[in-house]
């Protein structure tokens, strides 16, 4: 096991009395309840979900099938495509995506909103506007989401696919338009600025599908050029054929030398046929079925462990998000951990294996010595502690000790 | 013509007299002796030429070729690839390439020094140092070469390649190593504050093979990076086949878009069969024989004279640099404008009809005015104005006036 030794910890925690007096000899069980790693997933059903928009049998489906994704996952992202929620100038979706981050919020999810800045799923009305307009309309709306969402979501991906947006060429778009006109840097410089200045608490991300040195050679341009990227996300939807772990390790290797975390940021292997090689752009397969498949099921399900080790054997590595929970999302694709008629995959129960199962920390039943101590190891992430009746929640970090308070 | 207006020019001649009277009413010819624009060539085997290293048929046959080349070309690539410019440590042949650079410079020719840093042909004697070593040493080198030639070359190629430099992987060098550590823009950034420090007027170029995107972000990364790039060096080695003019003109707009000067630094089209498609590196392809053929040859010849329209037909391309000039140079390939039985291709004499014909303004008689004014147009580029039995040089700019102090 030492290939996950970068994600355990190890404490020694006292426990004390009211008084300060240790609580020597007593017996303590302790549990893990979260990973601090991010095991995510987009399965933007949450929103109607949780805006009580369903009805009958879809809504005990989804309802059942999110009790599923929360048993598994501790993060999750939402969508800010801007064309849909504002679709109409003025009038953002505020509301209902508020509802939607408190629902996954109360049941212990980290949150990330899914992009700020993007050439595709952008607001049609930009095109009427001058490019400085645009620019100023996507500022404020950077501005607008992450001042409301504060607190409820402080992560974002800020801006998407830089590397296509100035020479994206399938669709005017008013994104494209600025960004051509600006240059990268300068744009994802304005972009980061108006974020950070929304929320200086927030983790903001660039992320993009394309992967060859393009991609490491614009971060160490906006790295020299002083904008602050907390976390690389790197897309890997992987309907063509699974990446197989040496092209996982090149891609890690490449972009680790920026000594910042990394991000799988929509992660994406589907359990029927694959698209064929020849598509470049994966939106341009358009299938009326794409079922799953009993082969397609055990080959996801294989490919996702290989690819879950690999991404968490590796340390700076420190999210993984899988694009959707549900199939039938994006594509029509059968991706997701759940078919079309409700039966659960078995990607879920062997990724189960893994987060909750080889890769959480069993409950410990432990006795503390003499001077109330007693030495916590395991895999970092927030735990509890049970003691003469009382659980006191605490955090697992790298090493350190804890006081735990007994009331 | 108007495709070409941007490199034509038209001034205002005043003709005077030792007294400052004007020279009325004379007849004057007027004759262009050097184009502006950088219409050049790669062909190393003047180093032996100039330094008279050559015998026998062998020196005739060079001796001829560059009366060829020089009745063409008014601009000249020499090569500084370290590890033939330097193979033993201490020892470089700076001497004679001095000889070389002044055989041509008195024969009318501007000249580019290729390249100072670069992972291939580097000093092999790198790979026995520290990275902090082998940095000292490409800095020392650049400085010393930069000054030693000041004045005979006053334009370089700093750095080549620098997309694939840090990744490149056929094998270990000292370049990469120092570029993968230290990461491409500080390293660029280095090399052009050492060639500049070295010689404040020298045109720097930073120059590639790779014409995707990643050149273009990086180009954006160093520029927003605060270094001073004064052209945008572009490789076009088209052993696999002409790019076609749409190809060029999207390479062309794409890297237009940061208003600096472009060179073609290393156009190639072999008058051969073609290099077959699935090579990826040009140098892994190894013939021991690639002969020209008369369908090759017309082909070459044509296209050559597409490619050459085309970009000076682009107002911001400033020079094209063919790559060789004689057959059997690099890869052994007949790229050259001669063969190696010693026959002129017909691309020659096309592209000889464009650059000494089309695109050169024909000798011109007129008569001064009154005051002594006649108005010249044509190519931009060196002149000389003969008058009363004197000759004046002058050069022709895009517009403006022109006084002639006559003896």
């Amino acid at each position: 096991m030492n290939t996950y030794e970068h994600r355990k910890g190890k404490a020694v925690l006292k426990l004390v009395r009211p008084d300060g007096t240790p609580v020597s000899m007593k017996e303590v069980v302790i549990r893990q309840t979260r990973h601090k790693f991010l095991f995510g997933c987009a399965e933007f059903a949450v929103v109607p979900l949780a805006n009580d928009k369903l009805q009958g049998e879809q809504k005990e489906r989804i309802s059942w099938a999110f009790e599923k994704f929360l048993d598994l996952f501790n993060f999750a992202t939402l969508p800010f495509y801007w064309g849909r929620f504002e679709p109409v100038k003025g009038q953002p979706q505020t509301d209902s995506l508020k509802k939607a981050a408190q629902w996954l919020k109360d049941r212990g999810c980290v949150l990330k909103g899914h992009p700020l800045c993007w050439h595709t799923l952008t607001a049609p009305w930009l095109l009427e506007m001058t490019n400085a307009e645009i620019l100023d309309a996507q500022l404020a709306r950077i501005r607008r989401e992450v001042s409301d969402f504060a607190g409820l979501i402080d992560m974002w991906d800020v801006i998407n696919e830089v590397v296509i947006m100035p020479v994206f060429d399938k669709y005017d778009n008013g994104i494209t338009r600025i960004c051509k006109e600006m240059g990268r840097i300068p744009l994802v410089r304005e972009v980061f600025k108006a974020a950070r200045e929304a929320n200086p608490r927030a983790i903001l991300l660039i992320n993009d599908f394309n992967i060859s040195e393009a991609y490491a050679i614009l971060i160490e341009g906006l790295l020299e050029a002083g904008v602050t990227i907390d976390a690389i996300g790197i897309q890997s939807h992987m309907h063509q054929g699974y990446w197989g772990v040496e092209k996982t390790l090149e891609v890690l290797e490449r972009f680790s030398r920026f000594n910042l975390p990394i991000h799988f940021t929509e992660t994406t292997l589907v359990s029927g046929h694959l698209m064929p090689p020849h598509i470049e752009d994966l939106n341009d397969y358009k299938v009326e079925e794409w079922p799953s498949t009993p082969e397609g099921e055990e080959r996801q399900a294989q490919e996702a462990v290989l690819h879950y080790k690999t991404l968490f054997a590796w340390p700076n590595v420190e999210a993984i998000t899988w694009w959707n929970f549900l199939d039938g999302g994006w594509l029509n694709a059968p991706a997701g951990f759940i078919t079309k008629d409700g039966r659960v995959k078995p990607i879920y129960h062997e990724l189960y294996k893994l987060i909750k199962g080889e890769w959480w920390t069993g409950e410990q039943r432990l006795v503390t010595d003499d001077d109330g101590l007693v030495t916590v190891e395991g895999y970092l992430g927030d735990y509890e502690i049970s003691c003469m009746g009382q659980t006191v929640p605490f955090t697992l970090h790298k090493d350190g000790s804890i006081e735990i308070r007994l009331a």
